[in-house]
């Protein structure tokens, strides 16, 4: 029996998007920018000596999470599957992309199954894709930084570029869920060409302020913003600070101390610069 | 006047490599595979309000490295560069890569010139190209742990991988200088051939004892071992260790604790997680 492994996965919040669809899950993605943060999941794997299918322990509870069943079955890996995590599932941190990534790099470590960081990746993001679950974090998280998606996909397929950045402190808030697939299954025409000009102003000015800005515009003009998060960025910006809203989650995040300034009880941490990695 | 900022930009170990040039920098470059290093370069970039040309210190040196002065004239950029690095310059360490990104990295946040990571890579790619200090370092560095490089030449072109790794223990020796220019523009016919066949290894079995085992294979095929390096590599063999010779270095680097128990006194430090960034 193989001994355990453990990976540890950067969270994801999605500042702007847009989303192809083609019949390849590999090549099926989201064009967008965010940023990774130091809070993240940590995901143990241990390999299980039966043919029971594996199991996923979420900060002790037992859940279960379609993408990261399809990295187990890609795998062919039966599991005991522990992770922690910070961030909330559902709230637009990533965390099901950070499970699906978290599970392939730590399976593969703990079975040795000689797979490269790319081939993880395409197993994690055509997990998410077919799970209908996300469609660009794990790709992201992968790389870290502030990531620039100039091109849908996983490996060879998808295009990455960053925003250089320093370590800076970021603040969020999470006012509940909002569920990626009813927004990703409707129309996303209008969502995509907002995306669409978003990724051109990143592209023309790829700086931690024209992402925030560009995010803003990008949540008004696909119409996402709940009444909540619309709220506390406007109390954000009234003190001189800069925040957004997390694609797709009724969560907020800002620069700095934003939140706080704003008189929120805000969580706290720093942008992720190394990307998905083992422990 | 702006500010200063400061990169660090891990050491690159290139373990085997091919060779292929072009008319155009950014379609040059190596395949091949190594390690980046947790320990490094400190690049800070003071910007000068002068028409003079740049000047570069190296641990209090003032020293004089093409790429860099090729980075500064991409960027237009009048500067103090004041660099610390662990690791020997000419002895395999990429540490002319680390500069030149570095320098790109640290002069662009400095200066706010808005430009994307990718971009800043391009820079210091063409930049090492141009001068013929080195192939691929700095897309090596920018990405961290242990790169494979399957397709020479930086964003767009270049394609990297990844052989998934924890933070582990490696230890080098440096046995003196050796010159990268000399054997790069000498016959690399006989090199590139046992790089493409090292590559073909590591992308058939992605994992680290692998990389140690085609690497050894290509310095020897390669007929590049120097003496020292040779006895070195025979030593941590026999006594149960990894080693190999850092490409183009009169230099020795093994795993864990291995040059310690074979009986040198080596230097150690990790293999590098994260990848190049601003600090």
């Amino acid at each position: 029996m193989s001994s355990s492994a453990t990976a540890f996965v950067p969270g994801h919040i999605t500042g702007f998007f847009g989303v192809k669809r083609t019949d390849e899950p590999l090549r099926t993605g989201s064009l967008g920018a965010g940023m990774t943060l130091s809070d993240g999941v940590t995901v143990r794997v241990v390999p299980e000596d039966s043919d029971d299918a594996s199991t996923l322990e979420l900060d002790g509870e037992v859940v279960s999470v379609d993408a990261v069943d399809r990295v187990c079955a890609a795998l062919d890996v039966r599991a005991r599957i522990v992770a922690e995590s910070v961030l909330p599932l559902g709230a637009g941190f990533g965390v099901s992309g950070a499970l699906s990534l978290g599970t392939a790099l730590a399976a593969a470590s703990a079975l040795d199954l000689s797979l490269s960081e790319n081939e993880l990746l395409r197993i994690a993001h055509g997990a998410e894709v077919r799970a209908g679950t996300g469609l660009g974090d794990a790709v992201a998280q992968a790389r870290g930084g502030l990531p620039i998606r100039l091109d849908p996909g996983a490996p060879p397929h998808g295009k990455l570029d960053g925003i250089p950045t320093t370590e800076r402190r970021i603040e969020y808030l999470t006012f509940g869920e909002l569920s990626t697939e009813t927004v990703l299954s409707g129309d996303t025409e209008t969502l995509t060409a907002a995306g669409r000009r978003a990724l051109s102003t990143i592209v023309a000015d790829p700086t931690l302020p024209t992402l925030m800005y560009a995010s803003r515009r990008f949540a008004r003009e696909a119409d996402l913003l709940t009444p909540r998060v619309r709220k506390a960025i406007q109390a954000v910006g009234d003190e001189g600070g800069e925040a957004s809203m997390a694609m797709l989650g009724n969560t907020v995040f800002a620069l700095d101390e934003g939140l706080t300034d704003a008189g929120y009880d805000a969580a706290s941490c720093t942008i992720d610069l190394g990307g998905a990695t083992l422990r």
